[in-house]
């Protein structure tokens, strides 16, 4: 639409038209012309009318949940919760903004993502770009030294959004964190049991869970030969062999940057390998590896990891693999991904059709991430004592991604509310004692619904019912007051019955348990 | 502490001191203390260290919620979303922040109250002051025309925080509307219900409901010579009512409002009047009242309210008050509000302990209010269709202040995991046993903890168990092992049992569902 202002001076040079044939006694048909222009631009300005047209849109890179969203988004929530509980996880709140400063440092380039509110006087604020570095400012302001907690809230990240994969600017994210100074890779190895638990849980297909260590791969580049302060950036480039080939990455560290190709064939020697237990114990063996302490260290605890792991019964979906370098620079030890490997996939599926082929066809189907992280809290005790940390995050956005899709695929309603009974009426009049009934439901803990109408038809508190799933009704008639009756109807089977008041409550519940 | 900068500055010039003495040949005890004067501001300069040191603290009016208040939260949660549930409520989600217009012009003078957020290039965003306006947001936005849902979520008011009295900048709102064109007064019963049902099930103590409606106001104010354009001022002092006397509300109307004394002492004599049923017939019979069709209007809506009520049972609580004038401008018809009554309520006990007296006494017993907003999704819709609105909000931070300092004087404690039992070991070296057992458990649902150490005490394990409640203990020992049995000791009672392994799972469910 074109600017206000803009078609007011196009009305005025108009009218000038208009009013200069009219002086000039021109022909009607041309003046008839001249002002029925001069009228469509005063209707362009009449239909907004001086009034203020709103813009009914959420933010960028945002979005609303509709019931059927929040329905399967608390189905998501009550099964990883479960799993969180199950563990003796508790659970703490933050405050969606933190002073800038509480973030400032934390993020190296993704810190121009981060939101900061208008400087309206006083403190200088940001919203939350994680749940971690909140959770470490909480630990070291309450001096707490072990906790084992989860935090499920909104993150925010002013990122270019692709909402149709599942990349927003608000977002949830699922965390799991165990502080505290305990034995080696006993709380590392829960949160691998933990990842198996919730995606086995969720039945989002077969997965696979990639687990290497920050010591290993620093290890691995200085018995290679990359010099020290290449370590980050090698290991940034390592970290995209989920996307590209091994023939990319390669010229990328060479061409790029500047490693020697020696170095380079060295590396991709040791990130092809994947295994267990196994090629941790033949890594320990390994002559060259062995030279870096830092390395043998991070392989004696992937081998005490496996050991937990076989415990656990979760080394099925567990694969040592060298060429796992998650990016954020925090971590200090271990560090897992989990991946979904179905073809058939929604969102993997979606990516392979659409995208580039081969582009982020991998990462996509990540689900879950984490690691040890024993340093962060340290940078916010003011005398850097140091809280060790191991942690998942459960990609739960993905998560809900593919559970709409699964739902949209199926034949079977999302139900968004969960009635247990409709109390209805037959015939006219019967408001009061349709109100009266379901005071009773109430009142014994029934979720019952009736209409807000005083005579509505049946049939559309029938079709009300069928709509929304709910699996009875309570019909009440003349006949049925006068019996001391309600007449029960299975919505399903439309078998109907008639059950003494009495006993109502009771065979509610009798018939919404088996259900 | 003093800035950096300035310590340098103080420093030089010490120093100059020093050496101006030296020079001079001054005394020893005299150099000695200006030296020591210098080495003391290089120490504060020193303690620094040019290091950045973090404010360790959550933005002003904000708070994180630890593990305890999270668990009393949760059960509060839980009571509302059940009670919401049973009645049929759906339940949507709207992003944190929102286009700026879409706030503008919704709250009059509270306006300045919104947080903004920083023009960071692309659009010009705001925190969520309240859930109601995205509510209509959405229905506008969706041309949902019926709904009955509910939203519990974080508001941001950049308010001055009294945060002792349970008043944030960050808070949560709690939400139930019933959107619509429906038969009157039906939904508007249902809200006043669901109040009902809350407030007994959270056991706050003693509450009352009172009830009026926007247009027995604006009708009273009519009938008493209120001029018409001083109807919202007017209403803004009636609403004063429970906070001050009836003398000073009538002389802010007469002295700083302008109203004769006449209208003032009519009004005085109609917001005296509290009742049920009975009173709104008979002001439907009063001379003056019936001149205003719109007052008959809502009256008559007040009886055909009660009869609802009466049916629903919680007449007991509801109170007709015509004095109750809430103070948003976008009602259009009945409003209530619920207060606690009783004494020992905790909040109204600090406030009438350290307030001044009487001051807000009474207002902060309210823990719930809402009515009736026909026009406000008119305002989002480009061609103003309606959609009309009946909603309430549950004022649940003060419910959980209630509820921490019941907690706080309770003898109970406030259990933060559900844990219910631990794996212990009696001897050393079990740690392998102990993970195989646990992970039996986890498998089976059992919620189950093991300690992170290789060769914990018995004692310090029981211990754990006492300080997080944790009902039950599975210990296992070199002759349990043997026996192919579990020693499960409660906890309480330090009784102990020898349950074979084949049925500890069965044991576990049995004990800790009973408890």
């Amino acid at each position: 639409m074109e600017d206000k202002a803009q078609i007011q001076e196009a009305i005025k040079s108009q009218g000038e038209v208009v009013r200069k044939l009219k002086s000039e006694k021109a022909s009607k048909d041309q003046i008839d012309e001249e002002v029925a222009k001069l009228l469509e631009l005063k209707a362009q300005l009449g239909g907004d009318d001086g009034k203020h047209q709103f813009v009914l849109k959420t933010a960028k890179g945002t979005r609303d949940y509709n019931p059927k969203q929040m329905a399967i988004r608390e189905k998501v929530f009550n099964t990883i919760i479960g799993c969180f509980k199950r563990h003796g996880a508790e659970t703490i709140d933050t405050p969606v903004f933190e002073l800038k400063e509480t973030l400032t440092g934390k993020y190296g380039e993704d810190s121009k993502l981060i939101y900061d509110l208008k400087d309206q006087g006083g403190e200088l604020l940001s919203l939350r770009y994680d749940l971690t570095v909140p959770f470490a400012r909480y630990l070291a302001m309450n001096k707490i030294t072990n906790i084992k907690r989860y935090h499920i809230a909104k993150v925010y990240r002013r990122d270019n959004p692709a909402m149709t994969r599942g990349r927003y600017r608000e977002f949830y994210q699922c965390d799991f964190d165990i502080a505290g100074q305990y034995d080696a890779m006993i709380p590392d190895a829960e949160c691998l049991k933990i990842v198996h638990e919730i995606l086995s849980e969720l039945d989002l297909g077969d997965f696979r869970i990639k687990v290497n260590d920050r010591r290993i791969l620093d290890g691995m580049f200085a018995v290679c030969g990359v010099p020290d302060d290449k370590f980050r950036t090698i290991c940034s480039t390592v970290d995209k062999l989920d996307k590209m080939p091994w023939e990319d990455v390669k010229k990328e560290m060479v061409n790029e940057k500047g490693l020697s190709e020696e170095a380079a064939d060295q590396i991709g020697e040791y990130v092809s390998m994947q295994g267990g237990m196994d090629l941790a114990e033949r890594l320990l063996q390994d002559q060259k590896m062995c030279q870096s302490k830092l390395a043998c260290a991070g392989l004696s605890d992937i081998k005490l990891l496996f050991s937990y792991l076989q415990l656990f019964q979760v080394t099925d979906k567990v694969v040592f693999d060298l060429s796992l370098a998650r990016g954020l620079d925090y971590y200090t030890g271990i560090i897992y991904e989990a991946v979904l490997t179905q073809a058939g996939v929604a969102p993997v599926t979606a990516e392979a059709q659409n995208g580039a082929p081969g582009e982020e066809s991998v990462s996509v189907g990540s689900v879950a991430g984490g690691g040890r992280y024993d340093g962060l809290v340290g940078m916010f005790d003011p005398k850097g004592r140091k809280v060790p940390c191991v942690g998942v995050s459960i990609g739960i956005e993905r998560v809900f991604s593919i559970m709409e899709q699964k739902a949209e695929a199926s034949a079977e309603k999302v139900r968004t509310t969960e009635v247990q009974v409709m109390v209805a009426s037959a015939q006219k009049n019967l408001l009061e004692e349709k109100l009266k009934l379901i005071t009773e439901l109430w009142n014994a803990g029934i979720k019952a619904e009736v209409m807000y109408k005083k005579n509505p038809k049946l049939l559309s508190q029938l079709q009300h019912c069928e709509e929304s799933g709910i699996p009875l009704v309570a019909i009440l008639g003349e006949q049925e007051l006068k019996d001391g009756v309600v007449k029960l109807r299975v919505v399903a089977t439309r078998e109907e019955a008639d059950i003494s008041r009495a006993d109502l409550i009771d065979e509610i519940r009798r018939r919404t348990s088996e259900a």
